[in-house]
């Protein structure tokens, strides 16, 4: 079998990994049917957050069932299954309490840019679909896996409701997916802060109702002019950087609720302004879990179509030109196929 | 008429001043019934937030009305008010949102420890009691002008209620009442992290089930032995120091809500850490305009004593004992009478 190896800095090989096998009694096997490029995947292949040795990429996936281990009892081979980043029990208080992402037996599952997938905690961590899907619906469940999930987080996790003036910090997929998610939720108006044409067009598209394409002051600036003064009620951070998460907080009204779903590199709040924001302030790496069942649900009747963020889909052997399009910006999102 | 007047680290002086009169058509002017010495009052006293110039000092009153401007029409003279530490008009969207603290017209009162004293935007600022007090039920009213209403908010901001185990950083007032309210918002557990005997013993008085002594990296190590390795569901904290605030967050669950009532000195929160703690955060100046009513019902009726957290009573003249008394721990809050 052949995978994605990150070797450093901008060396990504496919090359000939080991074919996974049933490890623990609660493992699951999948034939991947497609995986892709997270923009979080950038960081290592960019040298931002170094690699020690030679690893292996991915971690969104979704496929069909071909091996359970022993004690596995609601997942069965055959079936169509998408699961999060973070495998979970689906058992423990964490994930009790909806934070799968956090549960106490999680497991990154990191290997998933390649054919054939080893799943831990399969029936706590896969949900299957309910039928094996159409081939054009695909790319829809497979952006479940992280960045449709991730972007939904943003919007719950920043209180997105019916009434409310919403901002988007990020244009990157899950920028895009968060904007959607708004749409969804019922949001009143969603400005989204992009820069780029095509991913403006897509914002819109998802339902974006103002662009702005300022950003730091500048672009707080344009939020208060557009919220006379008083600032946006909800505000979800898509990116992960100290420039975005202060013009996150920054466009927030008092008391509103500021979401952030990317990993933050370099990031460091102070204390006192925080405290004079009077901000609510909820993130974290999204439990995407806790959102698949009813997100499967919207895409299974084709309430969204998240799936649009791919604008690039490649043989999985052309992985190396999928990370270089989404680092030079040429792609929102690549999506690879085994 | 003699106010108090901090001239620089540690040197308060009880002098001179002139007399406030109405200076716009919205002010009001009370004679103070009862102030007090606050923990913040503290940072400058110690030097820790430099003074400038000689500054008038406090910010917690209550007292009966004088004369009020040609524009006030709710608050009337001989009526009993009580108004917080921020004077707010009550009516812009922040204040319309529960966030008077942040008032878009928002002035800080800061002359509160006199005799008499100058309110601005009185309708907005201030409630009246029902009748004029009797004389024992003041220091629970004044306790209202600032602490109990911060106290209330750490606990409203951390989402307090029925069946939640409820940690509390912080055995000062604030934190004192923290407790008190979290028992009153029905809490089932609440730890209050607390090593001075008397201020234990208070917490308990106020509700609190569990004590735990240690600090740092210990208290939260005990917090987690108390709560079968989950962390807290709601956790107060109510000092503002780098320490406390990442003992709050680290003895929190995942998806916990972590509320911050004291103003930070130094604090800076890592963006990475706070990510994967997967906590909600809240927290800012307390608004305690918004709770006043609801609060003076419950001094009224008897349900709640805050009063209790003054252990120091003297004349206003005394103050500066009353600041050096807190200062070396001897007094948990000193009230001052004019």
């Amino acid at each position: 079998m052949f995978g994605t190896v990150l070797h450093g800095p901008g060396d990504l090989r496919f090359e000939a990994c080991e074919i996974p096998t049933i490890v623990k009694p609660t493992d699951a096997i999948i034939k991947v049917a497609a995986t892709c490029v997270c923009g979080s995947d950038l960081w290592p292949y960019r040298g931002i957050q170094p690699v020690a040795q030679p690893t292996r990429m991915g971690h969104e996936y979704c496929g069909v069932v071909t091996e359970v281990g022993s004690d596995v009892q609601a997942i069965k081979p055959g079936q169509f299954v998408i699961g999060s980043f973070f495998a979970s029990d689906n058992t423990c208080p964490n994930c009790r309490a909806g934070y799968h992402s956090s549960c106490m037996n999680r497991e990154f599952v990191g290997t998933a840019q390649a054919g054939i997938l080893r799943i831990p905690l399969a029936d706590g961590t896969l949900v299957a679909t309910p039928e094996i899907p159409t081939d054009d619906m695909v790319p829809d469940l497979l952006a479940l896996s992280d960045v449709m999930g991730t972007g939904w987080f943003a919007a719950d996790a920043a209180e997105v409701g019916p009434g409310k003036t919403v901002v988007v910090v990020g244009d990157g997929a899950v920028g895009l997916l968060a904007t959607l998610s708004a749409r969804q939720m019922g949001a009143d108006r969603i400005i989204a802060m992009s820069r780029h044409e095509a991913r403006q067009k897509l914002a819109r598209e998802f339902g974006a109702t103002d662009i702005v394409s300022e950003r730091g002051d500048d672009g707080v600036a344009r939020i208060m002019e557009l919220t006379d003064d008083v600032g946006a009620d909800c505000v979800l951070e898509c990116v992960g950087t100290q420039q975005s998460m202060l013009q996150a907080i920054r466009s927030a009204r008092k008391g509103a609720h500021v979401s952030y779903v990317g990993v933050p590199h370099g990031v460091e709040l102070n204390g006192e302004e925080l405290f004079y924001a009077h901000v609510h302030l909820h993130g974290g790496p999204a439990p995407v879990r806790r959102y698949l069942p009813k997100l499967i649900d919207m895409v299974w009747s084709r309430q969204i179509n998240p799936g649009k963020v791919f604008d690039l889909t490649l043989p999985l052997e052309q992985v190396a030109e999928g990370y270089r399009a989404m680092d030079e910006r040429r792609a929102i999102k690549a999506l690879l196929r085994p």
